[in-house]
């Protein structure tokens, strides 16, 4: 019995892994999508993500019946409230690349991003995909040290989302109201998505240390 | 033991309904701030909102000692973990209120939201200050029925903010880049913070009846 509960806290995490892999394919789709106009990717990336939706009740589900059914105490509790949080922060993810998904097919045959502001996008994608990765590897390794690297690449992010501010409002800018908004849309969007991931990485962090991280504040963006 | 466990389990839900009246507190008075331009208001709100984040931390860690002390199941287990989600929904809900009234802040003396979409605004804050509401008073009450209406105020919602976007894009329109930015971050925060008490309104269903309502989607607007 006990093994088999083991068992399944670990199919638990594994199953954790295989959402963050998915996640992943869905923020670097929808990113491609936006910078490239592409429709049919950017279709693929809003279809998939009701597999994202999926994973997260079931999931859940096998949580909450763990919980139920075992009673677990200790780091065994820890593992699984965390994992339930987890779950729902990376089905956030996934909903995030749908929403930058669906301003590329809005948009389309159009590109939704500004020339300028191209390549500005594309580092925001880059980080995006860096910091889902750091969080599946530390999930994947258990891994403290490499989830406390995350709030660092956040905050990246966020100096690329106050730069569209700059721009965007900077005197003698031409940029048009639809390209402004679908900056300002999209930025929230990928940041958001970042502080997503930081949280994951906290609760990675304490899964394996029982700890909360001292300086590493809780996303509020 | 057990009696003093009943009391603890009431004592969170307790301190749930406390934590949405702040939360009703903080975005009525960001609406205020934002549509009157109060900067005085507006600090208020991003102030009190630690206040929030404070709450979240200590009510989850009193969820989870109670999950570890007194393994619970059935109902008992439902609520507890519910708890622990609505706890996240309020606290969220605080973070986009002080999204709010930091926009009004940062355009004060100036209005934040240009003069033709206050009318609009002024709705969308009636609908904030309902949902809370609602999920407040079902929460107090263990009121499923109350919580199933939220889906349809919800909705409303939804309606306010395509308007916003009909307006912004309408052709010869005049609206400047960024009243438009941030009527489309404004219409985004409020939307949001709806999406989060429909949440909430889905786990006091779940607290009550144990079953996950059909026909109400998770929101992931």
């Amino acid at each position: 019995m006990r093994t088999s509960y083991h068992e399944e806290l670990n199919s638990v995490l594994d199953h954790l892994v295989h959402m963050a892999d998915l996640v992943e394919i869905a923020i670097r789709e929808a990113s491609e999508a936006l910078l490239t106009a592409d429709l049919g990717r950017a279709e693929a990336v809003i279809t998939n993500d009701a597999q994202l939706d999926q994973m997260h009740e079931e999931l859940e589900y096998q949580c909450l019946s763990l919980l139920a059914l075992q009673a677990p105490v200790a780091g065994e509790l820890r593992t699984i409230v965390s994992a339930i949080r987890v779950v729902f922060e990376l089905a956030r993810m996934g909903d995030l690349a749908a929403h930058i998904a669906k301003i590329a097919r809005l948009r389309y045959p159009a590109h939704a991003v500004p020339e300028r502001f191209e390549p500005n996008f594309r580092e925001m994608a880059e980080i995006a995909e860096k910091v889902i990765d750091v969080a599946r590897l530390s999930l994947l390794e258990r891994d403290a040290q490499g989830a406390r690297t995350l709030a660092t690449i956040d905050a990246k992010m966020d100096g690329l989302r106050r730069d569209h501010f700059t721009e965007i409002f900077r005197e003698g800018s031409d940029i048009d109201v639809e390209g402004a908004v679908d900056v300002a849309l999209l930025g929230r969007y990928f940041e958001r998505f970042s502080d997503h991931a930081v949280a994951v990485g906290r609760r990675v962090i304490y899964i394996i240390t029982g700890e909360v991280p001292e300086g590493v504040d809780w996303p509020n963006a």
